[in-house]
């Protein structure tokens, strides 16, 4: 099948691809119809790696993908044939202690696409587990249902920060995923979210949404900021979601006493915490990896009008222009949140 | 001063009522403008007791009130004079144990605004602790401030739930609390909140909320219904709110397995449980008895629009014909949600 | 193989019993060596049903289990050939939507030892999965190891009630879950135990462990004795281990503002609730039903000491007597708590 | 009255010192008994200043103390004259915010003995609150009332990591602290704890309670030893009580994938923190800042026998000695866990 895939570092191609994958009785088959970029592709077209996770053989690209389901097991219950369908990208061996546990994310042998040597799914079709397909109901579009996996990112770090309705909240970061948790904080019950970034244009488009307040660093000092909005006690929860080790120091400065910080960014390296700071306000910190049992609510939330991730759909190319798409990603375009492809 | 005294069982007057209160350092002193109706204060007017508290001396009616600061202690920091405010009616003695264990709440000395034999706030003037008054930000009215102690109960009753973003939920009672706690979930991030009833005027004001689904129990089977709508999966967070001992048996039955219920209605008498069938589902179960740190949080929502609560004040009386007010919230109107006295 | 069957209600024999089990990659096969006998076993002895759950064909009775391994599937790793272990009676299909719910026990296709049509481990040998069957430290003996299921029960309910260390706890019922419920606590940090029956000989058993105090209440009351013990206080987590609806009225009056309490006995029928007393305290109530990753928890307490339960072991048989352990089980000695089989 | 006064860094002396204090209606006067001397006792005799903190005038030194009240306030309920208690030394403006919220400890304003300028309680009498005066019931000495402050940090350390019985557990750091935390962990239910240190006087006291295994970091590798113990999974609940920077980075290497981290020992300057590290594992991190609500529960498990402190106290100075004791425990032998002081 016709297939985005990585030949190696710096070299992509749309080209037909041989994969055979067997349907077990819990599968279904997906015919995908939409894809978005994430920061983690287009690292591994640029840099060819990501940790010690290498590119060592063509690998097809995407885990951010939606479409129609075309054939199913015979076991399936929770979908029929004709659904449209966002997929969780990531599926461990049921048989992995983690997944007893509730913890099915850290199983450490979980399958996730586009994770070498994983295949991806920006191709024409996919067999999926049912039990990580989510039916999009009507009125949810495909596009919309391709961005199901980084709103569901999003949605667990409101999850697991445990946002009370009325809290205040501070993102650092708006990237996507920075303001995937800014919506995700709102749709949680924040009163206010202020978000900050060095890129204006960015900082736009978050506060584009009501009640998400931008700050840009690079001309106002963040625990000032905060600290004049919120009568000098600092917010309730932070999401450090920027991945810069530079943050650090001032970010857990803007906690009130008590308040809950996630960790969502990842980054290579060490940042340097001071622990006393820390105690002496009684912080809990929650460190993010993915996600478990979100998807069903983020589909949810888009469904019922309480999340519109429309304004961060950026761009759609069709598929036969996916290289172009990718390189058009890869830029980094200011005003850019998500690229998306389309099958 | 003037006040709305309840003189005896079935027998109100607005008249001269003195009464002197020391202000300490840590008090303000409010000049009350608008006070909602509670049912609590209905029935004391018509039954002169609830429960264990009777009404024996004339006592003043009223704890769901705003008003404007007019004086303030000297350690008073987080008030001007001039302020708008909302206040919380419960105030506990600071030095019962219940209040270093966080559950200020559960005081059994806490005194309580019109629970005999402490006197009300439906009069021109009280002092207060400022601790228990809440700033009302610009745009924010006196009449939505009256209506921040039912919605501190709603928001309550999600806090007490853990509702995560996209959950689906329940609620048994379409009265001011019944909405208080669907609109409050909804806040909190439930995709959907079916809300049940008898009274069609109710549920119809209770479902001109975007995302609440009313179900009219005298014509449509409670848990029938709600296993249509969910996949015949039940709901993940069920709130009793009727305070009616008839809705119990079925109101189980709603539960997905591993649900949370939250019972908020009170009532006299006991209900029939079915333990067994608690277990199967793996239920948890809170119970409500008031708030605590919550009036910030209701101020804030209202404030940024995540909240209206307009749409529940039904009908204003000024303080001269508060007497008449009374009269109609006796009377039970099904359209009718909250009456308000303004000052 | 040689098993235990109840032929039908009230007929037991133990003969010989075709059973063909396929072992998966994931399988061990076990030697039952040890089974104790639990309330359910002899119930369907006596009733030929629990509920729902009928006795139609004749079935293997028995789901506390320990044995030794004898062969294993290619993909365990978590044991060899030769250990002891211990068996966890319920196996959920992992497909289950509650199995990545992390809550495997709600899966309402969990396949469970001696529940109709399940067949029991009553017999010479069983294919169980590896990962539901955990290894016996040296020093841990096969009788210890067929305690670790009602053991489970205690801990899991421990779990529940979230112990903190200091704890006063009122166990309620001094059965065999009563008992491993209040050692359970004690494990958890419980200061004290209180546990109440009306049978001596049961409360001297359970009084046998340090920190458990017995409370007869046939010749005492109960909510008298617990505020009489507690500063009028009352418990910080209560356990309803006894199944008998009388308990209820006075069981959560024992309770301290803010408890915690957990159902933990089955029953038929309903139990009248006094909602508003729950509320007025502020009551958290836990229900349990079975355990979800606390078998490897039993063992490690057993196997450091901090829990014994030998005393608990009352009476032992050897396999071709299993019928007149059963018939002895069933005549209710107040003496003894758990008969078991060895093989 | 007479007391241990630091008169300047590097300069004690017990002489006079005169005080008075007003006894309101909530106080007790307490003859005080006992007192051990903490870290920070010495660390603000040798060095003047932990901090911010800094002492500029003659200073009372000590917190960890236990007496007998002498008087009472007319409101004092729960105590008697003649009743030996053990004192929680830090005190909250019980119109602080963070004391409706339940985080007293975070209180900003908190008045905490011998932390400049408050005086400590090593002198012959102090007033100090009832709520904060906690009863030691017979069988437990003044002295080991005088423990109750360390074991309180432990036993808040246990309920921060939501210990559940059966855990695993590592402590680094054999100190005063790091052992109070472990045996407060095998309260809790863990059934071991790992210790580290690289003082083998230390460890070896540490090891002398059951169930806790020494690691000497200076001949043994950390995370290879817990790997090599714990089957490659690593341990359920971490806590740094070194309060060593080197210590972190092999700290969080020690974790199971879900585990609970609780940060205990404080320290001056930032630590190196590999953030991917802890997302990958799925950690939670806890800090602990003192306690609250604990010293009854520190009270309570000694009281019981759970928790025996008495293999801690290595020395006990008469008052009169007491510079003298301030000057043992400043020299740091390594076989000396707590020094104290009898009055």
């Amino acid at each position: 099948m016709k297939a985005l895939v990585l030949e190696e570092k710096g070299r992509l191609s749309v080209r037909d691809y041989p994969i055979v994958e067997h349907m077990g009785p819990y599968d279904v088959t997906v015919d995908v119809k939409a894809c978005g970029i994430c920061g983690s592709d287009v690292h591994y077209y640029t840099e060819g790696a990501i940790g010690d996770f290498v590119v060592k053989e063509p690998m097809i690209l995407g885990h951010e993908a939606a479409g129609v389901v075309v054939a199913k097991g015979e076991q399936v219950t929770n979908l029929e044939i004709g659904d449209l369908v966002c997929m969780e990208p990531g599926v461990p061996n049921l048989q992995a202690k983690q997944v007893l546990e509730g913890n099915y994310h850290l199983d450490p042998d979980i399958s996730f696409w586009a994770t070498p040597p994983i295949h991806g799914c920006l191709r024409e079709q996919v067999v999926h587990p049912s039990r990580f397909c989510f039916k999009l109901p009507k009125g949810v579009s495909v596009q919309e249902g391709a961005m199901m996996e980084p709103l569901a990112t999003g949605i667990e770090a409101a999850k697991k920060a445990q946002v009370t309705p009325g809290d205040t909240a501070l993102v650092v970061g708006a990237g996507t995923i920075g303001i995937m948790v800014a919506i995700s904080c709102l749709a949680a019950g924040c009163s206010k979210v202020f978000i900050s970034d060095v890129k204006e244009e960015k900082l736009a488009i978050a506060a584009s949404y009501k009640n998400i307040i931008p700050i840009n660093v690079a001309n106002q000092d963040l625990q000032t900021t905060i600290m004049a909005e919120t009568n000098n006690e600092g917010v309730d929860r932070l999401f450090e979601a920027s991945g810069s080790p530079r943050v650090y120091p001032s970010f857990f400065r803007c906690a009130k006493r008590g308040a809950t910080v996630v960790l969502v960014g990842m980054m290579n390296g060490t940042v340097p915490l001071d622990v006393a700071l820390l105690q002496v306000r009684g912080l809990r910190i929650e460190t993010l990896f993915r996600y478990t049992n979100t998807f069903d609510r983020a589909v949810a939330l888009v469904a019922n009008g309480s999340i519109d991730v429309n304004p961060l759909i950026s761009k759609v190319f069709p598929f036969e222009k996916a290289v172009e798409a990718y390189e058009y990603a890869a830029e980094g375009h200011q005003d850019v949140v998500k690229v998306m492809i389309e099958l």
